[in-house]
């Protein structure tokens, strides 16, 4: 039995780059599919697109077994499925319960605590509105970011959770870059900072960026 | 070594709900500890209640082991936690690792995708842009569960996914009634509504309610 993965993916999309981050701390190989999603009206829009994936949303994982496809969307169920399937490569969460469940904490925490509310469709609807889209954003990215600093703080060795990277590291670097594209100053969350720095210093991470990315556009 | 739970949480929150849900699927008792999200600017947004989940929400799980409590929030993982570390108890993901990644992917269409963009903190927001705060939740709870009827239309047996109830079942109830708050007509959604009604014929789950709670306000 063979199984090797295509990722569908955008370049800047985050949620894409925790997918992405996996593959690197596990040194698994993978197809990139590129989906545009902003050119006309976006390609995750398609009908295509809409049978494999109901949510219209990147990160789409095809995993391919013997010639087979199946679908599998939302990064984080994407990044336990690569673990508990490749349990040969670097694991994603510790070992110890409560342990793990803080991990998966810190991740919700950028997951559904800040990722969501900063999506392209919401920040359209905000501009409908009338209101500020950058503001919008950065107010959530603000304080996810500040309760992730309290969080990571209490929790941080080399990484977000004690010293090994995990599921919540895979969460903070896309994160923390979509936090300097709405303008807003990271200086203030020093552990999460230093965390990045030492994501980017392991092996393959810094292939995993969006300016990296095949579809990247200058 | 005795463990006994406490559940900081609120009638009304649909991520404290889903964690009733999975301690009545478990069979698992619980000490309720209300906290008043609306008094007073939020009993949430105390100092004393911040030290313990800097992300000042509901639901946050004390677990105490002998006398020591530890603290977890974020609803998922506290429903992946009680699986790990209550083997003897139902199980809320099944075995095999793809389905499990379904369930997961699931839940995340309601946890990511849906109830984030109608939390109160966004509500009050939308409705200081001059927004419609109730056509506003409507609208991403319509797009929300339009995707989980066709995923669910895909996976569903007597539940979300298959023929036992998960994850992902935890996270339908609330919203369906969250939607229901919000004045969206649910009819539209058959597979949802049906295994909604095959979740509430389960023991214990009428219990789980808002309105059966001990802080409800009638």
């Amino acid at each position: 039995m063979t199984t090797t993965y295509r990722l569908h993916n955008y370049w800047r999309s985050s949620a894409s780059w925790r997918v992405r981050i996996a593959f690197a701390l596990k040194g698994l190989a993978y197809e990139y599919v590129a989906v545009n999603i902003l050119k006309d009206g976006g390609e995750q829009n398609r009908p295509t697109f809409r049978a494999l994936n109901p949510q219209t949303q990147v990160p789409l994982l095809e995993v391919v077994t013997d010639g087979a496809s199946r679908f599998l969307a939302q990064s984080l169920p994407i990044l336990e499925f690569l673990d508990e399937t490749r349990p040969e490569t670097t694991p994603l969460l510790p070992a110890d319960p409560y342990v793990r469940a803080r991990v998966r904490q810190l991740a919700e925490a950028v997951n559904s605590g800040i990722q969501p509310l900063q999506n392209l469709p919401i920040l359209a609807e905000v501009e409908r509105l009338g209101g500020d889209k950058l503001a919008w954003a950065r107010k959530w990215n603000e304080r996810g970011l500040v309760a992730l600093e309290a969080l990571a703080a209490e929790s941080a060795g080399r990484f977000l959770v004690g010293d090994t990277p995990s599921l919540a590291d895979a969460c903070l670097l896309p994160q923390l870059y979509s936090a300097r594209r709405f303008s807003l100053e990271t200086a203030a969350f020093p552990t999460l900072e230093r965390v990045e720095a030492a994501c980017y210093a392991l092996p393959g991470l810094d292939a995993t960026r969006p300016e990296r990315q095949p579809d990247a556009v200058a």
